[in-house]
């Protein structure tokens, strides 16, 4: 259907292709930064993908020798996706083979020789399926996933970039408001619930643990996906509370489920006095909940996209790691490796260490990992002491960005200028 | 009613009496830290109010000579209100006479000559009405207002300590998210709302217009409670963005209205399907509203006291400021002012000057400075130069707390030794 092109550029030694994948995070565009400097000093061009996978469907790539040095420095320090990232999963190679096989021509066209995928499980999935079909194309292209989410669930490695600087946000925010709230408890608020990310796995609910140690330290109450919410359990723990601090302050996973396994949100979700849809949120919903049955005054926050955003409070162990983990993925690709991924392994708890290790993609894609269950305290509520030796770690230390004299801070923004396409246009 | 205690304490030089009102902010501690050394410096004992003022009328003191001068100076970068606040607006001297006269009673039986009260509009009000009734009472007491407040709507002062912090973190945090939106536009959300403080008036979202500068920069509309908020005007603005733009990033104010004069955020509450009260908000209110009539993806953010408690990105420049007017009053007191207040001049726009200036606290008490129109562009959705002008200088400048090993902010927990009553117990 698409016919080889007729100019495919020096054949050797090639180029490398970044794209960033899924829900971005505060430090991925480090990662950008370290692939594309570790490429420079090795001589290796680097295209990125605008919008991740979509860019390399729709031939739609960028040329990343255009950006200055200071602006490549400046992505270490600017949050979002710096290339754009999309939400798009390619099924298998049996049932999505025609996109499997546009993303080979389009390396062949442009002479792409590696291709580093930032991203989860799914993009874990998605490079190991290239690396194959590569091969099964008689096209030599080695496929490497770098590690990135938000969630933590990533299989293998011991944490994710990314996941260190929401939790930092979560911990910092949550000990902020509890003072905040604590403060007016006598005559305002009593109950403040916090909703924090985290679908299927309580690990950024978890890191709202560590604002606090004392017994009656806020967060009183985490409640986490992975435990069944008891409606009844909950509304007596924070009435219990209440009675002994004098306010209680919740941190609750956006992916809380009754028994029955709906969603607290959408169940809660409903349609207002004017036909509209009224959104669901897990904390608007406790925090109804706690009003109607102890008739106690609540607030409640949803972060959304500033938890996973906030650059200005990211982990410096966070970046570090997003920093290695990029550095690491261009050393794996130019050395030859193919469908594997540069992990975190921790090699001491105290005083924390970490080491860069390879891992195949096969044991990565497609898995999830989940709190254990050790992490969460008998009754549910909260960490346990080994949850903190494990999250303690990956909070620590400051990395601001630089701020300008506007008192903001020093964003960058790429020129993106685009590569000229070869192939004819297609509608992926 | 209640006798003259049998011991005042020594007559001379009597003691100073602080007390914080209303909601907290992310600065009203560094004040308190400024009132508290500047009173040290002049050997002036300072007792503090639990609560608020609610901690004057129970005669339950803080004993602050009992903290440290390292826990003292710790206050200055913790936020929320160290010695507790209090949500409590004493009626006129008429209606809630025995109040006010217990307050003077307590003032006497401590030997409380000067009392500084740290708050809004209602707490000028207070304490210019205590000290109206200190003299018609025969009791020498000096009463001081010490500027605090988010929402930056008190009159006189050209901005209010506790406004350039959440300003900051409003136009920091909106900046930050934009960026995120913007990488995931193609294939995730089109359009982000965030909701921000400011119920009757629009000094926070309008300093979410700092996040950005050229015409296609977020935030690409604001919404403020000072204008009617019109749903189709609203609509067709976010439509129109979405299609030049590709997304449309939304500041809105938790108190704008419909021409009824319904707030949004009530009109869209509701029951849900349990029967439980859902929650207003104007954030999910807007997201539904997009969802329904245009068809977009939305997410929203609401950082209720997240953004009003966010020490860890407070501005410089309010930091300085929440400094200045706590020595300042203390200075006011000892040199026999009474009902006034130490407010913010601004002597330059550029580079930005400020001094302390002496204001009556009856040409404050009870008023409301709105935003004034001509800092909304003429149609409505953003702000003008002469807003970015006044605002710009609130939130220069970084004041980070220092973070302990941990990677969280050292805030600091006071012993808040209670001073033994003297008075019978009064139950207020």
């Amino acid at each position: 259907m698409h016919a080889t092109p007729k100019t495919t550029g020096p054949a050797s030694p090639g180029k490398l292709l970044y794209a960033q994948s899924g829900g971005v995070t505060a430090v991925i565009n480090a990662t950008a930064a370290a692939v594309i400097e570790t490429c420079r000093k090795h001589k290796v061009t680097v295209y990125a993908a605008r919008n991740g996978i979509l860019g390399a469907l729709r031939e739609d790539l960028i040329d990343t020798t255009k950006e200055t040095p200071a602006a490549i420095r400046g992505l270490a320090h600017t949050p979002g996706g710096a290339f754009g990232s999309c939400r798009v999963k390619l099924k298998s190679l049996e049932d999505d083979r025609a996109r499997y096989e546009r993303l080979i021509e389009v390396f062949r066209a442009h002479d792409i020789r590696w291709f580093l995928y930032n991203g989860g499980n799914d993009s874990a999935d998605t490079a190991l399926k290239l690396s194959r079909l590569g091969k099964a194309m008689g096209y030599d292209i080695r496929c490497i996933g770098v590690p990135k989410t938000v969630d933590n669930d990533l299989a293998v490695t011991d944490c994710c970039p990314g996941f260190g600087s929401v939790a930092k946000y979560t911990a910092v925010s949550l000990r902020e408001c509890a003072l905040d709230v604590m403060s007016m408890m006598d005559t305002s608020t009593k109950v403040f619930v916090m909703e924090v990310m985290g679908r299927h796995a309580g690990w950024i609910a978890a890191s709202a643990g560590l604002a606090g140690e004392g017994s009656d330290d806020a967060p009183h109450i985490i409640l986490f996906p992975e435990l069944e919410f008891d409606p009844e359990k909950f509304l007596a723990r924070v009435r219990e509370t209440v009675d002994r601090v004098g306010c209680c302050v919740i941190a609750a996973s956006e992916g809380i489920k009754y028994a029955d396994g709906k969603f607290v949100a959408d169940a809660h979700a409903g349609t207002d006095a004017f036909g509209h849809t009224q959104l669901g949120g897990v904390a608007p919903a406790l925090a109804g909940m706690v009003r109607d049955k102890l008739k106690l005054k609540t607030h409640w926050a949803m972060p959304d996209y500033l938890q996973r955003s906030a650059r200005h409070i990211a982990s410096k162990t966070d970046l570090d790691q997003a920093l290695a983990v990029g550095k690491a993925a261009v050393e794996l690709a130019l050395a030859g490796e193919n469908a594997v991924m540069p992990v975190i392994a921790r090699t001491s708890d105290s005083p924390y260490r970490w080491k860069i290790q390879t891992a195949k993609l096969d044991k990565i894609a497609n898995r999830e990992k989940k709190l254990p269950r050790a992490f969460v305290s008998k009754d549910g509520f909260h960490i346990t002491a080994a949850a903190r030796k494990y999250l303690s770690p990956l909070i620590r230390g400051e990395a601001p960005p630089p701020y300008d004299r506007s008192g903001l801070p020093e964003y960058v923004t790429l020129k993106n200028v685009a590569v000229k396409p070869k192939l004819p246009v297609l509608d992926v």
